[in-house]
């Protein structure tokens, strides 16, 4: 049909569709707010992503992603505490940042150890990891990977790769969530609380 | 904080959290999808952007918008068939053309008559309207704005300035909608459809 919305910007609503949290139809109605406001809304959105599509790039120590070849959190020399922290993905850096509360660095693994998908430890950077132990003077490495499968096995994995170097390994306590309704969760998270019960 | 996902990327995340159905999770989620694929999905969106920036325009006819000064429903001769659509936003004019049916022109009014607003009838272009009728030969002009009171009262506005020009003055019709059960319908829907009740 000739009288879509034509071309360039179908090929758009297309692109924005794939993003994730976006269908076509939320694409559509994202590319009709561009188009209404050029000015206040298009231009510096254009503009935004350019700078980030030139500057992003990936840390070259931790694996995080910022405007700079060492990351914020590499290149402030205040937290080089002894303390590593493991995550799978740079989503969880950011979570673990928005937290607050810890004041070391990160290993971004960007992934799993996988088998299936032949997803070695160089692949996750663990070498790297096992170097920096003794470079940064590493005494705790805390693994905060996702409660799941995968991340479990990476763990294990990780632990098991740590144990030489003389540093104390940990990871993220299992529990109820803050404001969680025992009603609401699933049966996992109860007995893992229940086995991990601790004393008031 | 300093390490917080910095500048250019704090600021992409924020521009994108404003656009509809995004929100600041979903704006963090779809930026680090594309700084996780820049080649694959950054990349071309930055191009289709660009591209749509560049090239979107309002069609000088009808208010529609496009890559081209007038839009493809505009451009198709066959498309001056004596009958304009008249909606209240080019969103509403890629929905009826997403229906299907319609093989007129259309007129885009960019809003509803509002005292509140000081919106008058320049404003929705509507003496350009009065002009079409007769450079376009119209026969027909058909309402479908929105079923909400500013829809009507433009409506009945428009309904009046088209009276002198002798051309019919038709609006979408009211009721249910296909697939609708009664049980999940407004009342106003259904005292709507019932008035306008046709024999089977």
């Amino acid at each position: 049909m000739t009288d879509r919305p034509p071309g360039d910007i179908e090929a758009l609503i297309a692109l924005m569709a794939r993003l994730p949290g976006l269908g076509p139809r939320s694409a559509r109605r994202a590319v009709l707010h561009l188009l209404r406001k050029r000015a206040q809304v298009m231009d510096p959105l254009l503009r935004s992503l350019k700078a980030v599509a030139e500057g992003a790039r990936d840390c070259q120590h931790c694996g995080n992603i910022s405007d700079s070849p060492v990351c914020p959190v590499c290149a402030d020399p205040r937290r080089q505490n002894g303390e590593i922290c493991v995550v799978e993905d740079v989503a969880d850096l950011w979570a673990m940042e928005r937290a607050g509360g810890f004041r070391g660095r990160y290993h971004v693994l960007g992934g799993t150890l996988s088998m299936l998908d032949a997803v070695g430890p160089e692949d996750l950077g663990i070498p790297r990891l096992i170097e920096r132990l003794q470079a940064e003077g590493v005494r705790e490495v805390i693994l905060a990977l996702n409660a799941t499968v995968e991340g479990a096995t990476t763990a294990h994995y990780i632990a098991e790769a740590m144990a030489p170097h003389g540093v104390s390994v940990t990871t993220l306590a299992q529990g109820v969530p803050m404001g969680g309704e025992l009603d609401y969760l699933d049966d996992g998270t109860i007995a893992a609380a229940l086995a991990a019960r601790r004393r008031l």
